[in-house]
């Protein structure tokens, strides 16, 4: 298979979520062909078996696959946590990066105290990938972690200001606060979608980090390094496709690109 | 296929709520064998298409088949609403039951005023499969309905008793307090855990009804008819099968029976 600067880039989420890696690719490369699937019919992910999780890591990136990605980005933390390997295996040499790696090295940056907390899935933090990430960049570094469960259904029902959702945010906030953490890795695709929310609910002293654009950045320094990096001056629409509810897939788009998109195609897994 | 009162009554559902049937046959019939499928790997289908619906009832229809049932009990509401006619079909002559039905005709018999409230899915809901199965029993009632998409997360995370809970409980079911309703349907297998929650929010005066116990008068009623009951003084556990998780399963079994079960056992969907 050859890839050349004009092949898209291959972006895949367990739904929606990964949208947000959509918006902060398309901000920062805005050249850039983009093939995002979303498998809206299996959704969630966080919740689920690591065997579970492999074999759909395994079919969404089949599915990106025919569409000869020069890159393929693992919009989803859980998969970023418990199946890249399985992504770089279907992907057979395309360059594949997650999520998790690129918000684990922005948080290393960030961190002056060297005690980072990390919120995600269950499925993400029962693995401690972020643990194992953090450490192999900055040993020094302690990692504090809490799965945040309720926020993706709060997040996709728009509770993003929410009195119900406060409450339940400083529930599961409280603890990391009580270890001191100065930087925050929002480990889950969705949870940028609450990031006021948790903003307000840490205060302005701990720095949050969104992993949709610490990925971002390391898609263009890793595509300039292939020499890959797509520099027509033309911006286009990303093609977006959904296993099931391509509908509702549209209707939550303005909530997560800011605006409208065009028709969302439907795919078989 | 023949099957005779020693076969067993196959219940099936999107995934651990259906449980909640299982508990109220056990309580009713204690000597029926049951074996109960629940998707686990696909669940929750109340958020997803009517096609992709379809689609997963075929399959989980198919499951149950191969233990050759003599009753078939559709737990999940959202399928009850949106594929009973496949798992008919699937069932090939072998009686089918869903829980829709039994909470509808329930309902009819304790609404004195002819104003009954229905919650569930916003599958379930958007369908309206309530409304045209209570109209079918008594036309001049009317059904008032409202989705309550929070209620199947935070009965999953066992926020059973609390502010957020209630808040988020308050907001869903006030429109069908101010419509003055006297008779409340829990239209999805996992309200029942929230009973105690819903109860409070609507007050003394509103009938609740669990499509789960008017299920099991039901399946009593047609296996009397059938002459398919199981009279021998034995009883026994439910076998039971999932697609994903067979320990978290087993762990929120007690929550749903009351009690702890032997093995769970894993199939693929």
């Amino acid at each position: 298979m050859t890839v050349s600067a004009s092949s898209p880039v291959g972006i895949f989420d367990s739904g929606i979520g990964g949208l947000t890696v959509v918006k902060a690719i398309q901000s920062l490369l805005p050249s850039e062909r983009i093939i995002y699937f979303g498998d809206t019919a299996r959704v969630p992910y966080g919740s689920k078996s690591q065997v579970t999780i492999r074999k759909y890591a395994q079919d969404d990136t089949a599915i990106l696959m025919k569409y000869q990605p020069k890159m393929i980005i693992v919009a989803c933390n859980t998969v970023s946590a418990l199946a890249l390997d399985v992504v770089k295996q279907v992907g057979n040499g395309v360059p594949v990066l997650g999520v998790l790696e690129a918000g684990a090295a922005l948080a290393v940056q960030h961190s002056r105290n060297n005690r980072i907390g990390v919120i995600g899935t269950r499925a993400t933090i029962a693995s401690n990938a972020y643990s194992l990430a953090i450490g192999l960049i900055e040993p020094a570094v302690e990692v504090f972690s809490s799965p945040c469960p309720l926020f993706v259904p709060l997040a996709e029902e728009g509770y993003i200001d929410h009195p119900a959702s406060r409450m339940i945010a400083r529930e599961y906030l409280e603890g990391l606060l009580e270890q001191g953490v100065d930087t925050l890795v929002l480990g889950c695709t969705h949870y940028p979608i609450l990031r006021n929310l948790i903003e307000e609910t840490v205060g302005p002293d701990i720095a949050i980090i969104d992993s949709a654009e610490a990925i971002a950045l390391k898609a263009k320094e890793v595509l300039v390094e292939n020499n890959l990096l797509n520099d027509s001056a033309s911006s286009v629409f990303p093609h977006l496709l959904v296993s099931d509810l391509p509908q509702k897939f549209k209707a939550l788009c303005e909530l997560f690109l800011g605006r409208d998109i065009p028709d969302v195609e439907l795919v078989d897994v």
